[in-house]
């Protein structure tokens, strides 16, 4: 027989797991729930396919607790016994009810073993095939258990201190606690608290995390949480942590001579790691939720790093939810349109057409709610509930805000690309698009200033030059090639416009950086920002960094709470990222890395090399540079390599060395 | 403290309840799945109330079983403990997350008792006050569980038959069946088949609901299942069914001296009752499911027997479902566009504003899929998986179809109807009905037939006329005065025109009838069609009957199956409505009957007495024929009495009378 896989709705796995994850947060013991729109699974799966027999076969349908029916040709068969199935053509249907979960079947035969080639029977809307996972592939196999793998961990010290013990990993890291009791049948509780700082886990009435430990058992196990530190409030117990990640593989690697820079890197890895669960959360401990912007930006890294789409894939179907689309992303319309965005960037890296289809689905309903929010002549302005973001900085809020238009001229042409890519009409998004661009440039763009303003319909912002509106319309493609310049010189490089404080805007302005050439000053940046945490023992890279902040545990308050940073947040993990698109100078140029670019830079971190993967099934290029040449290997076909002016042909499985 | 009810995201109650309604058919012990989208709850629920206290007051918040938050002015507290609210402005949020079931809440409180002054936060969408049922005030009580009543009831006669005990319970019923063994622990099993006939019972073969009873076992208690006659196929049994009810109060009622016809009436008003559960089913046995123009008929029997509007509203809600709106109801789109047009109604006998600007916002969505389906010229024409059913008769089934168009005009109506009542613009609406009307009028009325025609676009229906489109036209005015003269003589009074065989038609065109003054032709209907089923020993009404079948077992079968056919099914009920209607003569005239029209007729059936429920909270109107005379007494503002061309103004309170 064939092998199976269990099936589902196209989307409903990821929707169930995320579901859950939204619903996970907690403050002090008490639950925190999102604060948008969380939409979970159709309880009624119904699939079906059509095949014509050259000779008889059997199947068998499973499901995980539903209830089921089968009919083969429009006749009703028993779905708890094998059903044979004639020579000719069979029309099978398969439907099942699970009041609770997520419902899915599994089907034993050979042409009708359950896979890719069954279609989900939508109910009026649009077909398309089921979805599976590589996860699930054997009858035994729960798709209601997330994937995650675990390894028994114990602390690297502990310490009594205040009447317990203090407990240290090591390292933030992130799993199920066990604490053992050396003297159960003792009366009473006792706090436990989580830290990832110790001062938080030496202050109960701060820390974000705790929990009771009931002295009277042999044991407990808790939910699974973020900490480097525990604390326990007692002296006679012992624990371990049933450490919880995804088996991902570190296909990216970027080494140089310096070793600091090399531990910068490793940290980043482990900090998007840690953060790369049901999607890509943004901090582990605070606030356990996605959020687009954050995970926008883990797409890219993860491309350098891991390259796993199924993360990705996770990550923007519960971002954008089920239909109707009635509030942007984390209420954050920017947010929405970097999705959209990554969405096309995401086909480009995957070749994933089914999963382009199944979104660029939901486009319709999405940009409904869009035009809803556009003022006569096309410009975004915010509704009720909108949160217009951009950045924790000091850019307009509300009013029509330069870098909401920017992105939504991004959303609208990844929208057309989309479409264009699935053989769609997007006339409509390629107009809106060149419109909005030529709205911008009519309307914000001051050539005096050689910069974008803020905003144009309020007098308090309307001369104000931000960094951020810039830097996107510059990465964006709003900004030509002159204003690329002026740009560079008035705004980026120009010390009297505000810095970027953020290391979420930092992304956006160390990608604009290299885009103008300026290494040199992205190393350094690396060098001093990330390397300044690390100094200071972080063993993740945190949601935010003062330097000039001097007392450490004045570093780990933020939004009014004295441990409400986050001291493992995916968005600081953005050097890999910048070292393997512009160091080794990889990206690609056609759909799932058809074809691609390598561009590779002496970027002044001396001789480096390292390794980008591509495509969907173990692709890779290899690019060294030894202070003199450049050399580069690749796997795949359809390389190009960029340097100097020239372009020249990369052969798969042959090494190509070019003088630097 | 003041009292506190359950409360949820309106609609949800209902979603969650007929979802799993929707999932209970079975036939011949295998799970029979809905062919059409149902949908199901939000498992988040997130509710606000924001109020001024002028003293301090307590406040606890409880689930049902789902994580809860509470934040007060933004601040957030333990919910597991009671919270003090200070004087001065309380912005109260409540959120819970319940993974399965129907996430709820309680609130103990005075201001802040959990009631409809809550509002529900719908994340972008439009905010409405929480969900409530006065089932569910007491805090022991469990949304989940549907209020039914029971009745332990026993068989009134059993009968040992080919080896086994064959039960007969005296007439139709609902509940579930507790046999109970005299000679346990034996071994083996053996089967158990419910029969809405003695003949089904007997065909274990053929019958549509079976099951099993392990003879080990002391007895054995099943789902709640429709039946008359139940054989086990053994003969050391006893057994007793808990009959499973609503417990409404029939509230209308209409007796005359003809004994016949009010045995036909009690028949009747079983016949719904039976059907009035979660919503109005089509038939309890087969199919256990709602559909939109059965249930169109119950709404208006239920508003002359019990007046019941939770029912309706159960029903609105499950035939419409979530958004977006992929599918028309029950995949047909004529159901669609009669439950729009029993939204209005439904509105005018209640006055239930709030579950119209529910269902209201639902319309944006049904009305964009009705417009993907209309042609250049605005007719509707059938879509992928649209069902053209109109009636089980020789009408069109696919291309311009008449009857369709006065359907879908009809729906434009009543949605314009919709948007005044709420103060909304409705011109939309209303300049879709007129064109439409006009349309219908230019391309389907044939003048010298005196009739509109079938279908307009398939040369073999082109001249082709049938009762269907023209008793709607009539009804649902697209016809004017005259041509409702034409229709009369030329169609509905016409014998060469096919007759109408199925009582689902049989509805309208008795309503036309009486609309055109044909009472003798609708009494005798009821008489020989109503009667005639009665007099073969039916005590429900059945879903079609044929006077020229001979053999009784005969009258069973429907769509291909022996016993196929619904002994109990909703449809039968509408002489309540059309007594009622016509002999009583009441009508709202006013939003939840703040005016009404009494306009009684002698329609020959000799004497008669009836009531009608009007309004909400036990209003009436009282009418009584004694050949010579009516007398008419409400207690209720707002009456006229219409007769003989004259208007009267009803009091409240005192008997009208007037010479017949």
């Amino acid at each position: 027989m064939k092998k199976s896989k269990w099936i589902w709705n196209y989307g409903d796995f990821e929707l169930y797991h995320t579901q859950k994850m939204m619903n996970r947060r907690e403050v002090r013991g008490m639950y925190y729930p999102p604060m948008w729109r969380v939409d979970g699974v159709r309880q009624n799966l119904f699939v079906y396919k059509i095949a014509t027999l050259e000779s008889s076969e059997k199947m068998r349908v499973y499901s995980n607790g539903g209830d089921v029916s089968v009919t083969v040709n429009g006749v009703r068969f028993d779905p708890k016994k094998p059903i044979t199935l004639d020579v000719g053509k069979n029309f099978i249907k398969v439907q099942t009810y699970k009041p609770t979960g997520l419902p899915a079947l599994y089907i034993d035969g050979d042409t009708f073993a359950s896979d890719e080639s069954w279609s989900v029977g939508s109910y009026g809307g649009l077909d398309c095939h089921v979805g599976t996972n590589e996860n699930f592939v054997s009858r035994s196999d729960d798709p209601e258990v997330f994937p995650f793998k675990y390894k028994k961990i114990s602390p690297v010290a502990c310490e009594n201190v205040r009447g317990g013990t203090l407990f240290d990993f090591g390292r933030e890291t992130f799993g199920l606690l066990h604490i053992e009791n050396k003297k159960p049948d003792r009366r009473g509780v006792c706090p436990v608290v989580y830290g990832e700082s110790r001062e938080e886990a030496l202050d109960k009435k701060n820390a974000v995390i705790t929990d009771v430990f009931d002295k009277s058992l042999i044991g407990q196990t808790y939910p699974s949480r973020a900490c480097r530190y525990v604390f326990v409030a007692d002296k006679d117990v012992s624990l371990t942590l049933d450490y919880e990640y995804l088996p991902l593989k570190k296909r990216g690697q970027f080494k140089t001579t310096d070793k600091k820079l090399n531990k910068i890197l490793d940290v980043c890895a482990y900090t998007l790691h840690l953060n790369t669960r049901e999607c890509f959360l943004d901090g582990i401990k605070r606030d356990r939720w996605v959020w687009g912007g954050d995970a926008y930006q883990s797409f890219f890294v993860n491309y350098y790093l891991f390259n796993d789409f199924d993360s990705v894939r996770r990550t923007v179907i519960s971002l954008l939810g089920g239909e109707p689309f009635t509030q942007f992303t984390n209420t954050i319309p920017d947010y929405t349109f970097l999705i959209i965005k990554g969405v096309y960037e995401y086909y480009l890296h995957s070749g994933d057409r089914d999963f382009l289809e199944f979104v660029y689905n939901k486009f319709e309903s999405i940009f409904r709610l869009i035009d809803k929010r556009l003022d006569s002549r096309g410009f975004f302005v915010g509704g009720r509930g909108d949160w217009i973001f951009v950045d924790w900085a000091d850019t307009a809020k509300s009013g029509i805000v330069c870098a909401e238009q920017v992105a939504l001229c991004a959303a609208y042409s990844s929208a057309a690309k989309c479409a264009a890519a699935l053989g769609h009409d997007g006339g409509v998004y390629e107009k809106k698009a060149e419109k909005l661009r030529e709205l911008i440039n009519r309307f914000f763009w001051r050539e005096e200033l050689g910069a974008y303003v803020d905003c144009i319909d309020r007098d308090d912002r309307v001369n104000v030059v931000t960094r951020h509106a810039n830097i996107w319309a510059l990465l964006f493609d709003v900004a030509d090639g002159r204003q690329v310049k002026k740009i560079a010189e008035c705004v980026i490089k120009n010390d009297k416009i505000p810095a970027i404080t953020t290391p979420y805007f930092e992304y956006f302005e160390l990608d604009a950086m290299c885009r103008i050439g300026e290494y040199k000053y992205v190393v350094d940046m690396i060098r001093s920002y990330w390397g300044g945490m690390i100094d200071l023992g972080a063993t993740t890279i945190w949601e935010e960094y003062d330097p000039k902040i001097e007392n450490v545990v004045d570093h780990y308050a933020m939004y009014g709470a004295k441990y409400g940073k986050s001291l493992c947040h995916a968005w600081g993990a953005s050097p890999i990222y910048l070292f393997g698109r512009y160091a080794l100078g990889v990206y690609p140029t056609g759909v799932g890395y058809s074809t691609f670019s390598v561009e590779p830079r002496d970027i002044g971190v001396g001789d480096f090399s390292g390794r980008v993967p591509i495509g969907e099934d173990g692709g890779y290029v290899d690019v060294s540079f030894d202070g003199e040449k450049f050399t580069i290997s690749t796997n795949r076909d359809g390389g190009t390599l960029i340097y100097g002016g020239k372009k020249i042909a990369l052969s798969r499985g042959e090494k190509t060395e070019i003088l630097a």
